[in-house]
């Protein structure tokens, strides 16, 4: 039987929903047989430069909502959470430390993916200078010395911006974003429908 | 045993959202024994004025990720919906109505907000003019000529601007939005949510 396609993850460290799918995706997946393909897109770009948002921690009414709603998502799926101790929190440097790790090992890029997730949302510590971002290499086993050049040239640069103008042209706009099999799936509270997508392949409702 | 609370249904009849929640809402919260009180909120007041934010459909990516998506929704859902027929369709009238009927009889205007989503969406009729208002209203044996000028009263449209002002205090933004047991839940993805506050009272896992 030919492998079924993976299931293309959109993730942004800087979304705390995007954190609590990073927990929940992989055994998500692998209960129906799929691969995840762990991609970055940045919410500066698509919120505020492609859509003309503003954030939504800034935005009136839906800051506090989700302030206060991704606590509740947290203990729901029984993950740590904790407020955002870093407002101006960059997720450049390891998005581009993703990338470069990726071109080697998809595999360990996506544990350091969700480690960075974590490192921000479950211990509330930064994630923006290059020393947090290699300090969860190094906890990680990670060739420290090899990332921290690599991550800092510009082909990874260049490859970031490529990869979010991928993103964008396919549609990806929030965090997190699953595609499979061509659908676009938006949001931690749309795992359910992910996971519809995955057992039955079609919208009818559940036999 | 005292009453439980009733559930806080805010809908505006131009989110195909709040169309897709409607066909559930009541049969949901009454198996929980919990009563349905129907609020209007305008979507033009809280996301164009009081957000700052573009209307979704106008917003890239979002716009077409959500016509998309609601169609796929009501699938899963089972109800009929169709595209929106009238882009400058305008829910102002009909909220009134409704306002003025649910100070008559509180049921009688929830069926009556219900037949003007569904006339909206299911059936793609306007529902803008005070003759499609009146024409919804016909159709479920109400006293039109009441209506027509119950409507239009000076008392009515204030009532409209108060209860939108009271939904925005509220922390009201987008549709629909339910607020039970003073938890605010957002979205017609978020049934599931609402469903677990219903029959846990807690955000911990389901045991």
């Amino acid at each position: 039987m030919d492998r079924l396609p993976p299931i293309a993850f959109y993730f942004d460290p800087i979304s705390p929903y995007g954190y609590l799918a990073s927990t929940r995706i992989e055994a998500l997946a692998a209960r129906y047989g799929r691969q995840v393909d762990w991609r970055p897109v940045l919410l500066s770009v698509t919120v505020l430069q492609v859509m003309g948002l503003k954030p939504v921690p800034a935005t009136p009414l839906k800051g506090d909502y989700s302030r206060q709603d991704k606590s509740r998502m947290a203990r729901l799926m029984n993950v740590p959470i904790c407020e955002l101790r870093h407002p101006d929190v960059s997720p450049i440097r390891a998005l581009r430390a993703f990338l470069w790790l990726k071109q080697r090992d998809a595999a360990q890029a996506a544990r350091f993916a969700k480690g960075i997730c974590a490192k921000l949302w479950a211990r509330g510590e930064d994630i923006s200078t290059a020393e947090a971002v290699l300090h969860e290499a190094a906890l990680q086993g990670l060739d420290v010395e090899a990332l921290r050049q690599g991550m800092e040239s510009p082909g990874i640069k260049a490859r970031l911006r490529e990869e979010v103008d991928h993103a964008v042209a396919a549609g990806v706009f929030g965090v997190p974003f699953f595609i499979v099999d061509g659908q676009p799936i938006w949001g931690a509270d749309r795992l359910w429908m992910l996971e519809h997508w995955l057992e039955y392949g079609s919208w009818d409702p559940a036999p």
